[in-house]
């Protein structure tokens, strides 16, 4: 279970330059960044619906959806799960997820952006 | 870093009880689900934006932000990480991700939903 | 052109019946509250990925579902663009549109809501 | 009421030059493209959320933030509401927004998009 996200980001990796007829992935690579960002926003979409429902299953599966197709972008990104995790260590292992988050709602970060 | 969303999951269940004056977790818990779920829509939309734009170090970012106010929304929900990485593992660990992902866009779940 | 938006609700009414093999109206209603809401959410994304590369050809196309898909909302919801509209006409029409939407993103309404 | 999402595209021309300080038009314009999409995202996510929940008051509360917003991402774009309007009855008015919505939910454009 420990990492299940960095297997699913090493097969989406071996997937990305598969047949786009039989592979999602590759699908998804094909069709492009616009492509890949409309679905991810579409599955926040579907888990925000989901949650507000407050079915069950529906929210795991929504959110499975959900943090795919985050994986997936992360992949076209040039980027690592562990990426975001290591963010995530780096916030909460010093304690620091709760200023920085509590300021402007997650607004900034650190080093400060833009 | 293997078991960092389970570690996550850990503290926002142990500050949700918190005060919502000193912990960003009991604020959100505080202002309920309908905040919780705003919240995550907006992080996804900020995903988007930074991906878009291709800033590495902002969609590491906004990324770290979406997934720790998904891990808020599931302990809200009664949910646990393991339960949506379980969804994963058996979607992927019988290859059965892309199927299930390619049909109309990662629409229907099994068992079936609606 | 003035009141296009009310000679659009008045087809969505009449649609709303429709065959949905037909009617793209009647499919969405047929499908129920969460699809349509679902639509509302994509075609926001995608407004917001079309407004992010700046094709103004995108833009409009995006915008105008994003409204044609507001409309099936409001209809599905007993609500007409003529409630929205006077919400706005409510809120500029004594300038009060500046203070209000300065308040926390547009946040709390007059009367309050919630 | 006609025209009243003219009117309002004219308030917004008038105020985006204006004081951030006084003026919410302004202040969207100083922070630029990124923020003004960032709020037109939050307010679909709040529509959407409103829409769930069924409230009235505050489905059209919301609605109303989100075109306004929507009007205000239109003005910084150099697009204007009737650019969207003629859109749309360009579809509806040769009935033609029944077939074309109808593709893979109001995916291509006319000329063709992509």
């Amino acid at each position: 279970m420990a990492d299940t996200l960095e297997r699913l980001a090493q097969i989406i990796e071996l997937r990305k330059e598969a047949d786009p007829a039989t592979s999602y992935v590759a699908h998804l690579f094909g069709k492009g960044r616009d492509h890949i960002l409309k679905k991810l926003g579409e599955e926040a979409i579907e888990t925000v619906i989901a949650a507000k429902s407050g079915e069950r299953e529906q929210i795991i599966y929504e959110t499975a959806d959900l943090w795919f197709h985050t994986l997936v972008m992360l992949a076209h990104s040039g980027l690592h799960p562990q990426d975001v995790l290591e963010e995530l260590e780096r916030r909460f292992g010093t304690s620091g997820i709760e200023e920085k988050a509590a300021r402007s709602g997650g607004g900034s970060a650190s080093p400060p952006r833009q």
